[in-house]
């Protein structure tokens, strides 16, 4: 069990990574959850708290955030002894008596401790953050913009005047600072946290646009039949001609362009302008014995698997093949790679997979992943946000 | 093309981080390779040159220095336009003033430069290095130890009179402070890059040794079948109980058991007193078509196969299975999660699985991975030194 410990000012994109996060790591099958102390505040207290209830001369206002803080942390705590095993506590947590203070109870209840501290020195960064989700955040619902900013701002000069930086070596902790530009591990250990660190280093915020698409249908699509490594049929190359124009028109520059190594998704990917690089990890399930049979005769032949998938499809594994849990795990790469990328990236693959990378992409549970509808002949656009992700969706016939 | 510029005290570690950085690249497929300017001074000027030789007042020693920087540099910008694709310059490169040559000379090649400073300020790490492996340098060779020891320490000492560390977070860097214990990240895009920053967090000095073995005799292995899931024979489940006993009796505590996720790694490793967990990315190659079929009946059934695979047995892949280039990506993860591990480790696996790790540990090339020899019932002791590796092998019958 690990608490992931937020460390920082307002506007510094804590409530944004703790939610990256916990999302990279829910996807990948760990239990995690974000605890949002300004959720309890705003849930307790109502949300139009002035500035000056962040004053910490203020002791009402002092007080009862340390109230929010100790409730969350209780949460935190029952959440974990309940199966849980990453709880993100994102809060300012920005003095040393405070961290000390959750230091001390997580190791009370016998819980590995790990912080994680955003620092921005850019102002153009900062100001760029408290205009673009401050003014959305729900303290802030309704309030004239201009009153909404200079409230925040003031704000975040009461935690200014406090603020004390991780400076314990003792401590495990990662900084990140100016968005990207810079990262710091401390006494980080274990495969896990190590590949938490390799996704942190990933993360930007460049705007990008993300295209998923199946590869145009294929002799197996229209028989019925899983697997296999079928060409396409006349319709499939004509969707592939038909990709190629419609994300022409819509896409300026030179994309990044992703297939498998198939050749549905190879043939798909050479209709388009550009060039593609054959990924073996976009590969589709692998589906073991059962590979190149219809679903009907799956059923037919081999009754048991087909019941035991239907049962449990995410961790159910095709005899000599893969899960969903195996796929998952194979794509981890590929979505930090996607993380890192800063222009517009088109992947063409397979059914599995692209629920695979679209329950990571739209934050979709393992449990919903199997089931997510991916269909033939569409192109889903999707751009990421802050919060979320922006989603359309194009039948191309 | 990348140039990695080390940067450190002597004593810090840098030819260890160099020669690892240069392993783990030539081991995925990417030409790497170490110029160590300390070569060329040994090489031109001989290995016996006294601590004087380093005093930066001196000129003829700072005069003989410079002309060795400016040889081993020619060398790699030589290399990298003959195919070479990251240099790494090992050198100690202590001021911001050499740094900036170093830097000026690349950028007028095109190309990139990474940093990668190795602090350590831990007087007990610095000392170990001394007498671990300096007494071991060309330098000192039939040196008295406590004279050559001195006499390093006198050289050190000129160095850090002049020791700048890097300050300039325009530059890609790392730092890698206090062996493992901290590290720092500026600048640092791309995946590969990425790839790298995880494997230097994950080095330790901690020693440790590692079991390589592969699963007893299956029923394929008997009618010279690859592939498959076969079951162990009776010969197969007797080399499982020799194991085990004698495992037992050469690991004290309890290690950490990888298999595979096949029957025959599985059974393996029930017979071992301790718990095993099966790795997916530990299955055997993948021979698609060819699956459970003899070298034979390759040779007769699909004679282009078998003529491509003997051609070029590192690229080629199965039809709708895999190459050993694909096998050693999968192992990514696994080499990574095995650096970091500070106990001993048993792997229970397969010949080209196998060949990937071993070729990784022993610092072989992926063009000598394809034919190295890891027999049934043998069980390979690795243990990883500073410069190469100790194996013993033990052939169980």
């Amino acid at each position: 069990m690990t608490v992931i410990v937020m460390v920082g000012l307002p506007a510094r994109g804590k409530t944004y990574i703790a939610r990256k996060l916990a999302r990279y790591l829910n996807w990948q099958g760990h239990a995690a959850r974000v605890f949002n102390v300004g959720n309890y505040r705003r849930m307790r207290l109502g949300s139009n708290q002035p500035a000056a209830f962040f004053d910490p001369t203020n002791p009402t206002g002092v007080g009862a955030r340390r109230a929010m803080a100790e409730a969350a942390l209780d949460d935190v705590f029952a959440w974990l002894g309940d199966g849980g095993q990453y709880a993100i506590y994102d809060a300012t947590n920005a003095t040393r008596t405070r961290r000390s203070w959750v230091l001390a109870q997580c190791e009370a209840a016998g819980v590995r401790v790990v912080f994680v501290e955003s620092i921005c020195n850019d102002p153009a960064i900062v100001e760029a953050n408290i205009v673009e989700t401050k003014l959305l955040s729900p303290d802030y619902i309704g309030a004239d913009p201009a009153i909404a900013v200079a409230d925040f701002r003031e704000r975040i000069a009461f935690y200014e005047r406090a603020y004390e930086t991780i400076a314990d070596d003792s401590l495990s902790y990662v900084k990140l600072i100016d968005a990207g530009r810079q990262l710091v591990a401390n006494n980080i250990r274990g495969f896990l946290l190590g590949r938490l660190v390799s996704y942190l280093m990933n993360l930007h915020i460049v705007p990008r646009t993300i295209w998923l698409t199946r590869h145009g249908e294929s002799a197996y699509n229209a028989l019925g039949k899983i697997g296999g490594d079928a060409a396409l049929t006349e319709a499939g190359r004509a969707y592939a001609t038909r990709l190629s124009a419609f994300l022409r028109e819509r896409i300026a520059g030179e994309p990044t362009v992703w297939t498998s190594t198939l050749q549905r998704t190879l043939t798909t990917g050479q209709a388009l302008p550009w060039g593609a690089l054959p990924l073996r990890a976009l590969d589709e399930i692998d589906a073991g014995i059962c590979d190149g049979m219809t679903y009907a005769e799956i059923e037919a032949g081999f009754p048991e698997e087909f019941a035991s998938r239907k049962a449990d499809k995410l961790t159910y594994r095709y005899p000599r093949g893969e899960s969903y849990l195996d796929v998952i795990d194979r794509l981890n790469p590929v979505i930090v790679n996607l993380e890192g990328k800063r222009k517009t990236v088109v992947i063409i693959a397979h059914q599995a997979v692209l629920r695979g990378l679209y329950a990571y992409l739209a934050d979709k549970t393992p449990q919903e992943c199997v089931h997510l509808e991916v269909p033939l002949h569409t192109a889903i656009k999707l751009i990421p946000k802050a919060y979320g992700v922006d989603e359309s969706r194009f039948f191309l016939g």
